[in-house]
């Protein structure tokens, strides 16, 4: 009986030794080499490479190749394909329906991106209070400190974060030994094991009023593209700061922009954007404004730690038939 | 009789209010507002605007204009002058040794620079062990992610702290909350009040052979001139980060430069320079140097707690003949 074949679609950079080991000897592992999704779609079939395929590594990378998981690519897979181990804690690359109808599983990489994106948030909140990126540019302009204005520290700023998974955790407990003035969070629901030093705000209307700098943490999907929008950045106060670790959409980036116009907001801290690589270039014309690009999981352990966090999954499927890491459309 | 005079000498920004408050009923406030050094030297004569004066309050931003605090100046003061309240925690523009000979008492204002401080050394050390600084420069000419290379997690890295005074203390208590792997301290003597998660060492040698990130926090002395050296950067590991927000000169410009020249450092993050407001230009071209023109105490909190400490040193001579911040040559 031959072993069941799993199909690396994108990369391992660091854990080609654990895949060896996690799942050499149970399945047959096949690199995805097409370089067009049209040859990805027709090896799919029952002679082609990736044919009986039963489960997928996926990287966003492989999204240069053969484009993103929608539901045209979804429903092209065969029946043999029970699950989809994606690197990555967002998911936003496949379409979650599409698999639900087909019976394919979706996990990611919770847990695993959170350091490195939490410090990626860090240094974005600490660049916008303090104008640091505009500093250093005035330094290699030669301007040393002319036309900065004193800003302001961490401790005189109230901190909403939207959305306080593993993410936001680990952020808001870096946060709260800046220390900040204050801690507030919007979930669904209240965190269990929230400390005692994060408020729980029951309305988004709430932390939008009483936060002087906004960070996003939030998943995209169907609820929250455009989450924060025109209405919800004049709710913050004039002066506060946005930061965005997240995703680009589930900002309104023409609404972003007219408040950085205006001056309603401070400065705004971005690590991603709409359309990734591409960045809007009214963006960059403004003084007190941080852009990295996509820099959040940008790190050798946390990749190291993703890739095998996703490989662990795809052999927990076929020990168990079952992932740890189900994502959040399969749980209820 | 008149009211003892105390002379501004350099900028108040924020705390003119509480100058007025804490000192406007029992002294008579000179502002100091000569445009060179001969004309302020020949004003603390008898006749002169400063003649008799008691105390200073003296912002480094003075020095544009008169010069620092040398034993030219200090030896050139009325014999009525007892005090000189700092605006900073450090006092290296201040002669200590003739302020001494003279009887002159000098008082600075740790604690209200701790934050700021702290911030900037945070700032410095998440830029350079994530590469963000370039990262930003990279987005701003359009490469995007290009050349870019998986950096690290702070969680995979020793901090060393080079002086366990308030602003390394501060800055300590951030970086063990992002978490770093292990936090060490070298100082005179260990600190009474630290954490137990900071590890006293009691040697600079087992300090640079044990720490990935050496971040400096000691005041510029004569002991202290030159204290990071070519022999001290050589023990650091190779691959190590630097972070200097304390002073330029005590660390060997030259030995630095050398070492990120050939790859022993992996990066630096610079706020202070040996001969400010000029950056040595070989240091913008590294690709892994973070750099920015003194930011550390650059926050409207900071300054005006900064101003009104200083004011309040001075209130303090004048009621009781002491103030709480002398500095450290008058304690014993």
């Amino acid at each position: 009986m031959s072993l069941p074949k799993i199909v690396i679609c994108g990369d391992i950079v660091w854990a080609h030794e654990e895949l060896q080991e996690m799942l050499g000897s149970t399945t047959t592992i096949v690199n995805m080499d097409c370089q067009t999704r049209q040859d990805f779609l027709s090896n799919l079939s029952d002679s082609g490479k990736y044919s009986n395929v039963v489960g997928f590594y996926r990287h966003n990378s492989s999204a240069d190749r053969i484009g993103i998981f929608d539901a045209e690519l979804i429903n092209a897979l065969p029946p043999s394909c029970k699950w989809i181990a994606h690197n990555g804690a967002g998911y936003d690359q496949i379409d979650i329906a599409a698999c639900k109808k087909r019976g394919i599983r979706v996990s990611n990489t919770p847990g695993a991106v959170d350091e490195g994106t939490a410090t990626t948030a860090l240094y974005l909140l600490l660049s916008s209070l303090r104008q640091f990126s505009i500093a250093e540019r005035n330094l290699r302009s030669l301007k040393w400190k002319t036309g900065l204005i004193p800003a302001h520290d961490p401790s005189a700023m109230t901190l909403g974060i939207l959305g306080m998974g593993g993410i936001g955790m680990h952020f808001a407990t870096m946060a709260n030994a800046l220390p900040v003035k204050k801690i507030l969070y919007y979930n669904r629901a209240p965190k269990k094991d929230a400390p005692a030093w994060a408020e729980y705000v029951s309305t988004m209307d709430e932390l939008l009023e009483r936060s002087d700098v906004l960070s996003v943490h939030c998943p995209l999907n169907e609820h929250t593209v455009g989450l924060v929008g025109e209405k919800q950045i004049r709710k913050l106060k004039k002066g506060s700061i946005i930061i965005n670790t997240a995703r680009g959409k589930v900002i309104d980036e023409a609404a972003l922009i007219k408040a950085l116009e205006d001056g309603h907001l401070y400065a705004a801290g971005l690590d991603v954007y709409p359309d990734e690589p591409n960045v809007n270039p009214r963006l960059m014309e403004f003084r007190n404004v941080t852009l990295l690009p996509h820099m959040g999981t940008e790190t050798q352990e946390s990749q190291r730690a993703m890739e095998v966090r996703a490989l662990q999954n795809l052999k927990d499927y076929f020990q168990s038939g079952l992932g740890k890491d189900l994502v959040l459309e399969y749980r209820s």
